[in-house]
């Protein structure tokens, strides 16, 4: 946790920690939490060097290759012009979120160099571009404009506060994004809204807060469902595993009634 | 317009030009259109140099100082090292928008230097950070959180699509935010829903566009609305100026009452 290595001048909000271990709190890797918030949306903001090595931020649309953001960029536009003098490169991208404070949403950075694609690579990226940017079919063909592919060597994931990691581009490659996450919402609603008593046992017996008052899904993924969960100790954050990691939506609703069914059981 | 220098190779839409002069085309400058975008949220993508001097883009929070971002950064977060090791700097801010073409957002880089600000300019920037990040008040007095300003010495504003300018950080600091764009949704959907009949005729009448079959608001600011037109030779976009500027909200009615009635009488 290292936004507990702050100078806390002692008024920030305390968090109580467990009374009772966590069952299972397997959760994605850096890696797949990166993947999977590359995966969610189409723009971010690019960090580019200009002539004088500044550093230039700039709104970005992307497509994926394999992780990799493929950008569709005119030579005319100073990032354009950045990446065809220095390659190097990083892109921000930030996850859609309702959250109403913004340092709560989960955030990329990948950074690494462009190379324009060639051959059977070329092809792909382009696809990937159009894939993700409809509009693109309007100027990806103007004579000015060039595809970059970023290859990511560095990786910084900041899941909201407290949950941050660095990873390698090597690690963000292989991993894939999360299978769940982006079709959970519906289901998180309707457990918020039909099932707060077995989210109240699941945190109770297998989440490490057996004086849980009233408990919240704040997301689930391929390994596990996120918790909020009120105490009179104040507010904290847990983690209940799946019995076994799913590969699919379909499986969300059989592997929350076996939680549902074992925190019944405790 | 820079957007039409592009390669074309001849299978973009292409825009039908007015037909007849447009009555009154003013509309806000660049540093103006910065000033509002960068008034419109407190979230943008800051690009800081490595101590390799490689771009790095990371997700922050700011609040304005008389137009100057204000960012609250720890000392042990990258961007936060790499403030403290070369203060040049820039932040990349993204209206918020409902469009479905992110490339049809307005957006804008801000480049300079930061500052830790020292004496009154601490404490002015202090609230103004916090007036615009209500969650900083848990972190701010953090003795590894660093307040910066940035001094901005060069804008580049792109308004969507064949919209861009560049201007300097002096006409940015001098310029004023607009008092009438972040309050006009309402307005505008009354316009769109209850006046489509006034809009086609303003299009026709005021904004060049005789051939107009239908026009919808997309805009609304001091000077005047932006018309989205529908022709049988294609879609334009064209500017409806009012019979002068107007500096509140509560004067956009009056505003175009007064257009209507000069178009109907065209």
């Amino acid at each position: 946790m290292p936004s507990r290595d702050h100078g806390d001048p002692g008024d920030a909000p305390s968090v109580p920690p467990p009374l009772s271990p966590i069952a299972n709190a397997s959760r994605p890797s850096a890696a797949e939490e990166a993947r999977t918030i590359a995966h969610s949306t189409n723009t971010g903001t690019l960090a580019t060097l200009t002539d004088a090595g500044d550093p230039w931020a700039s709104f970005v649309t992307y497509g994926l290759l394999g992780g990799a953001p493929v950008l569709c960029v005119s030579n005319l536009a100073e990032h354009g012009r950045n990446l065809a003098h220095d390659p190097r490169a990083s892109i921000a991208i930030v996850a859609p979120s309702s959250e109403s404070d913004p340092l709560a949403s989960g955030r990329v950075t990948l950074a690494g160099v462009v190379e324009a694609p060639s051959g059977d690579e070329l092809a792909a990226a382009r696809e990937a571009h159009l894939n993700a940017v409809a509009a693109a079919k309007y100027y990806i063909d103007y004579s000015d404009f060039t595809l970059w592919v970023l290859r990511v060597q560095r990786v910084r994931w900041v899941g909201g506060y407290g949950r941050m990691e660095s990873t390698t581009g090597e690690a963000y490659s292989a991993a894939s994004p999360d299978p769940v996450t982006p079709h959970a919402a519906t289901a998180i609603a309707h457990l918020n809204a039909d099932h707060a008593d077995s989210l109240t046992a699941m945190a109770k017996v297998l989440g490490g807060y057996p004086d849980t008052t009233a408990a919240t899904c704040t997301g689930a993924d391929r390994y596990g469902l996120d918790l909020r969960v009120v105490t009179d100790r104040g507010i904290a954050y847990t983690r209940i595993g799946y019995a076994a990691p799913i590969d699919s939506i379909d499986q969300l609703r059989s592997a929350t009634v076996e939680l549902a069914h074992r925190a019944r059981q405790g």
